[in-house]
């Protein structure tokens, strides 16, 4: 490997390693649409009753 | 910094310049979980009598 | 175009062609909120009756 390629693989891994989940959507039991993201970690459901809650995820870069 | 160095971080500061957001999911009120997106950046509830609906975006490079 | 520059840019061009579509969400009929993905590109939705599914997916890279 060159070091130009050398240089721009070390970059991207670099910036790999700061990458962290993040919520994109989420989904709720009792066919429920209706939540919310709390403290950008968290899916909360609105519905009364709530049994259980799923988040979608994807890896980005954390702003 | 080295002249390589500069060259991929003025290449990523660009790229970041251009990045905009994107809807990842709707949620919409009154527990309603059907939903479509306009013009990708609106949320449209389809169920009758809505007072709120709610998008999660993640900012993305546009296509 | 200096050859750091066509290096830095080829990387990209690589990167890029590696993305594929990712499901951030997913919408059903009859307001249904209570959903799962499966094998990672299905939307499925849980409730009794469904008549249509709709999704959300962005560009990313395949992890």
């Amino acid at each position: 490997l060159c070091p130009v390629d050398k240089a721009i693989n070390e970059k991207i891994q670099e910036d790999t390693s700061s990458l962290s989940f993040a919520v994109t959507g989420c989904t709720c039991g009792s066919a429920c649409g209706s939540w919310d993201v709390r403290a950008e970690n968290t899916c909360h459901c609105q519905c009364a009753g709530m049994d259980w809650t799923g988040v979608r995820c994807c890896r980005l870069q954390a702003a």
